[in-house]
């Protein structure tokens, strides 16, 4: 295992062949109804079969996409919904990705003003050191909200470069009202997440931050969505590593997303969550392998690694 | 109990004389000695008994100070760091601040866009639904992060509104690096923070937001030590309620603080996290109670109480 997040990330992207990320957001009510009509897991308001139908889930899609994908994304908020036991999930589910091979981005959007960012820090980038429980880690990376400024960046990168891990700070959101606040411009014409980058930026290319690779530890979330807005960072911050959600079900279309990666096709990370882990839903994978979800899921993947490898080819 | 979070908590400050607010941000090395320096909670790198130890200090902190403030802030991070032991102490010292009669803010500064932003609402603002867990409670307000915009804030306003909660939108923080990102300004002298204030404000005087104190249940977190660029806050949104932290170990003094109160002495909510719970380090407090570590804690809110007040009748 390299010791520097980004080099580690573009050597899995190299061995994948692809930037294509999965990304896990489980909805109890969306999972297949082979797992959910099971009798030890059926009740959606029992706490422990809710959350083991969850793990079973992810673990299973995690099982098939892992030899496809470099990375997976797991959000947060998905499982912080099953209290304390989700959280325990969370954690065991890094594991599982550990153990398969994959980079885990943990997308929690953690951020405050220093001794808390600190304090964030501490179980959500660096690994556990409590007693016993030494085979608790945590993610290769995480997101943050970099709204306090670089005071509270630091704690978040400082941690993560001492431990070979990433941080991606949200610059550019890809929800309809994001642009409200997120284009919000100066008298020179400079938008907010402009300013934004420029600070995550700066910080990113001091030369402790910087791999092998020519990419930084410290990268940034681009919605994929906003490509028309953004995708002059690229150029701009050619030392930067993208996390771009929103393709698929959110509507980023391949061409958009490659627009974020390096002429090599690494320094970007695209992610897809429903049009992935939901795939057994759509009838076109439904025609094709009826009510095999795994393989539904697994021949997403493969369809929107063609998706971007033919938008890359297209692109150089 | 009222049921609009606004009116619960005017109330709650008109009964106990004050807006002071206690921060539970607890550090384990920074526990009074006798509790970490009983045997079964001698050691920190022993979860179990580090956790056990920080229970027991925010249980007897509150103890203290809840006849003396109307509310009491938790700040997730500080219990995240302890893993899910760390969510689900959080969640059970909900359950006694409840019991003891305290208005309980969660420090949690979620923040996503819809979809994720609805799931972190599921646990972090609604009661909780699992069988077998009606006991679970989440905190009265939560703070939140509004960098998506209103398609990001409103998931959590309405499941706060559903069940007479609140929420906290950070729009001003107080830390050094904070102005660099939030005092970006446009073309015609407007700051970001002044912009997502405006953002804010405008659902939060949304008539179904109203409480019958003239308050909404969404409000504005503004840092103590900003005063000189936010106070005007106070004056344009008559009906927003500021969270303000860094009173006391921040910097940020009583005349600062009471700014962002109403002339009745509501409309505020002023918090002090370390100089209050640790004030048994304060020369001035051993003095007069050597090592009763509650009574420092308690004289140390009584006299945050009096500059507060003295504060305000010097305002009026």
């Amino acid at each position: 295992m390299a010791d520097h997040f980004a080099d580690r990330l573009s050597k899995a992207i190299q061995d994948k062949g692809t930037c294509a990320t999965v990304g896990l957001d489980p909805v109890y009510s969306k999972l297949p109804k082979q797992i959910i009509e099971r009798k030890d897991l059926n009740d959606e308001m029992d706490l422990p079969a809710a959350m083991d139908a969850v793990f079973e889930f992810c673990t299973r899609v995690m099982r098939v996409v892992s030899p496809l994908v470099p990375a997976i994304k797991m959000n947060s908020a998905f499982f912080e919904k099953y209290y304390w036991e989700g959280v325990e999930n969370y954690y065991s589910l890094i594991q599982e990705a550990d153990a398969l091979g994959l980079e885990v981005i943990g997308d929690v959007k953690r951020g405050d003003i220093g001794t808390t960012a600190a304090a964030y820090a501490e179980s959500h980038v660096k690994n556990c050191e409590f007693m016993d429980m030494e085979d608790t880690i945590s993610p290769d990376a995480i997101t943050i909200n970099g709204f306090a400024g670089l005071d509270g960046i630091k704690p978040f990168s400082e941690a993560a470069l001492e431990q070979g891990k990433g941080i991606f700070v949200w610059v550019r959101a890809s929800n309809p009202s994001a642009g409200v606040l997120q284009d919000f411009t100066d008298a020179h014409g400079k938008r907010y997440f402009e300013h934004l980058a420029e600070q995550v930026a700066t910080l990113a290319c001091e030369p402790q931050y910087m791999g092998q690779s020519g990419l930084s530890n410290i990268g940034m979330v681009i919605g994929g969505t906003t490509a028309e807005q953004t995708q002059q960072l690229r150029e701009q911050y050619p030392h930067i590593i993208f996390l771009v959600p929103g393709y698929g079900a959110q509507g980023a279309g391949a061409e958009d997303c490659v627009k974020f990666c390096r002429t090599g096709g690494d320094g970007a990370l695209v992610s897809a969550s429903r049009s992935i882990i939901y795939a057994f839903n759509d009838p076109k994978y439904i025609e094709q392998f009826g009510d095999d979800w795994e393989k539904c899921i697994g021949q997403a993947t493969l369809d929107m690694k063609q998706q971007l490898a033919d938008a890359l080819a297209a692109k150089v």
